[in-house]
């Protein structure tokens, strides 16, 4: 975390709470109730971390008004109803107050077709590929060596980290986030055996669909979203994608849906909003599930579930001994 | 897909097929049964859809022979031993007719050794590297940002879509496509523990070996495919990958085997030939699978399977309550 | 395998070991014993084979002293007490004789930013990025089209592949390797609710903190090390990382622990030293694995560990028709 320090005083105005206690008080960074020194902004996020409260030694800490009383009696307050909500606009706004603020302007090593048709205020980092036709909103960042395709569409302040790839005729809304290495629009894994001609092997499938992605999606590194074979692969707005996710062609995510690292999700299995994907899990092709559908890490989704709810499928580890007589 | 549309009587010259019903009619893209509009033409390609043949709104059906009274009543149909086959030829004639023709050249901006070999009619995208020593065969197509290694070889006609990494000593054969972030040829995981010398730690295995890839393979998007420590690893012609793969070194995948995303294959397993393993499986090393082994989804194969057949082992999902009582 | 010969007599004199034999002999290859040639030098490296070495055809053999007798009745041989550390040891020396030596300088086509800190003898790629304030210790080597953000450092001898990406403000320590498509710093998956405001969707949580990794540390291709939310994901020295793993924010890896392909460890999760963890294993979050503890493949850790020990929960793989039974 950078350095800097900001009284409780500035923190309130911009992101409102009571304040209880000094606005003269500084903090230096923001720390978990454990982490937390005498320089430190800390945070009561649940209440299972409510026995920490009285041994923090925070310089603040950031509670809902079931817990001002022992907070208060530590020392400054503030009084939120959603601590949690609260920190994660306090980390964004310290990232804005300590990070540099984003270039703009297109570096000279980058490779801009002249046929793309460029916003306002866009960054282009180095060595990066803006291919003809490809369509960048305003404010939108390109980090280094990232590739747009032709015919893409990069919604307004969408930002891509370096070394991403967006393929031919992809779409992302507004205010995206891609990481590095991740991969949209790559082919469809589609093939016709060869069988009935009594011939071995595979007729490929071209993928002639596309990918399209609504607003505020953050897709994690090294994570694969495939194009569409006859249609289009669908991630609709606020979905949250982790790394090393793989959405195979003909997939949709419904709104909101957020996803842990290392999922995979079959061809034309469709998604419903609001629903979370834990670490690893695999849904199976062609799989409905409905709003508001909790998948558990790991777990291995092989029909469809349309009633909300959580949802679990592991095999309990052990020890080899006890493993190996089951 | 792009706007363009055809005749059935072209497709018919082109792609075989009885035609029942007027040559004249147009398509202007292909859909299945469920999506298909009247200017679609459409395809049945499994019995388990045969149902929807009837209601299904498309200009024209693909069907085999004994849906041939059925698919006439509704209107015109092709008539073919194998739709899903000739619905694959029919996509990749769609795809030549409406995609723009494949560039040819050097991009000025590719860092191209004066000790490569460069065929005819080679494309080489923009920044991308091609090190002393790599032949790249007549027609082959290097995407932007790509990587291809001292003394790699690329077989004719052999495409890789930006930003793949062919490394040192690679080979792929002729017609194989290989998508964004894949990886051939990183050092495969091998280490000798230093616990005999009473030291804590791993001395590296140099990884001698190197990849040789056969005609026509197909390679997804971040996978990778690990060279072999003293041999190579050896993926046999036709074999197709999905996306998010791991092939460690000294794996042999016999020909036409085909793997979904987010499997792992651990190191000197050996796959026969025309096998099938489901997305997220795990194949652990120095293991054999025979011809015509099937393995699904998520299952983890914890010994040698010598004989053909389908094998699974997926713990079943359940809602939270019914699982923890069990 | 580069071609290349070297007599017994110049390895023992390089590597050690009891050469019962004539130094005269040449050897042309490393090989396994089932693999080995007359020109090959092979190994014996686990009891396991014993049987292997009494028809291996090698120039000479390398055994621990308990197989002495068998290894000198079938010709040359090299006696050491670890063989397999011997092989690690030999491997090294055969790339470093018969492999060019690295590259040293800055490839005119890569963008070097004028307040980043290059050391000696450093070599970057051609097309590669460091940023301002980047700082590279002695020997470091940069692959073609690597980027290195930000106020990144990379100690001495550290070596990344091509198409690395280390983030903003994220160090590696001496002699690192780091695979083609790591990512190392990207943002981890951290958001907050808005549901306590009526609202649907995540506010995200910036990610303030960075990745720590020590020396020795080897990091596979395309594997992903997110950056701390608020402190730093830290990898102690002496880990091996295969290819995709996934290590979320927050996370501790305890020195000389090495894990195999895919493997997920999700946020906050603790692992100590001398640990294994087998391929596509999951580690649940917030959890904590003690020292020398051992995780079988595919396996899915949902509590902590806090004994050593060898763990395992695996789903057994059967025949499709024994598996719909069960």
């Amino acid at each position: 975390m950078s350095h800097a320090f900001f009284t409780l005083g500035e923190i309130v105005t911009e992101l409102g709470g009571d304040l209880i206690g000094s606005p003269e008080v500084s903090v230096f960074k923001i720390a978990g109730l454990n982490q937390a020194d005498e320089q430190s902004l800390s945070f009561l996020s649940s209440s299972r971390y409510a026995s920490q409260l009285t041994t923090c030694r925070a310089a603040c800490v950031i509670v809902s008004p079931q817990y001002r009383e022992i907070a208060v009696a530590r020392g400054p307050t503030i009084l939120c109803p959603d601590p949690y909500l609260y920190f994660a606009r306090l980390t964004q706004w310290w990232s804005r107050k300590t990070r540099p603020p984003s270039p703009v302007g297109i570096h000279p090593s980058a490779m801009v077709h002249s046929l793309a048709l460029i916003g306002e205020g866009v960054f282009i980092g180095p060595l990066a590929v803006i291919e003809a036709g490809a369509v960048l909103g305003d404010g939108v960042f390109v980090g280094a060596q990232s590739y747009v395709g032709p015919l893409a569409h990069l919604g307004a302040r969408t930002r891509l980290a370096p070394r991403v790839v967006i393929h031919e005729g992809c779409s992302l809304g507004a205010d995206c986030i891609v990481h590095s290495g991740a991969v949209i629009g790559a082919d469809g894994f589609g093939f016709a055996s060869k069988r009935s001609e009594q011939q071995p092997g595979w007729e490929k499938i071209e993928q002639l669909g596309s990918v399209r992605i609504g607003d505020e999606v953050e897709i994690g590194a090294n994570t694969c979203i495939d194009r569409g074979s006859l249609g289009d692969t669908v991630i609709e707005q606020g979905v949250k994608l982790d790394n090393l996710i793989q959405i195979a062609h003909n997939v949709r995510i419904g709104a909101y849906t957020a996803m842990a690292g290392c999922v995979g999700i079959a061809g034309s299995a469709e998604i419903g909003a609001h629903c979370t994907v834990g670490g690893g899990a695999v849904i199976l092709g062609h799989l409905q599930l409905a709003d508001h559908v909790h998948i558990s890490a790991a777990s291995v989704v092989t029909r469809s579930i349309l009633k909300p709810g959580q949802y679990s499928g592991i095999f309990p580890i052990d020890n080899n001994l006890s493993w190996e007589k089951n």
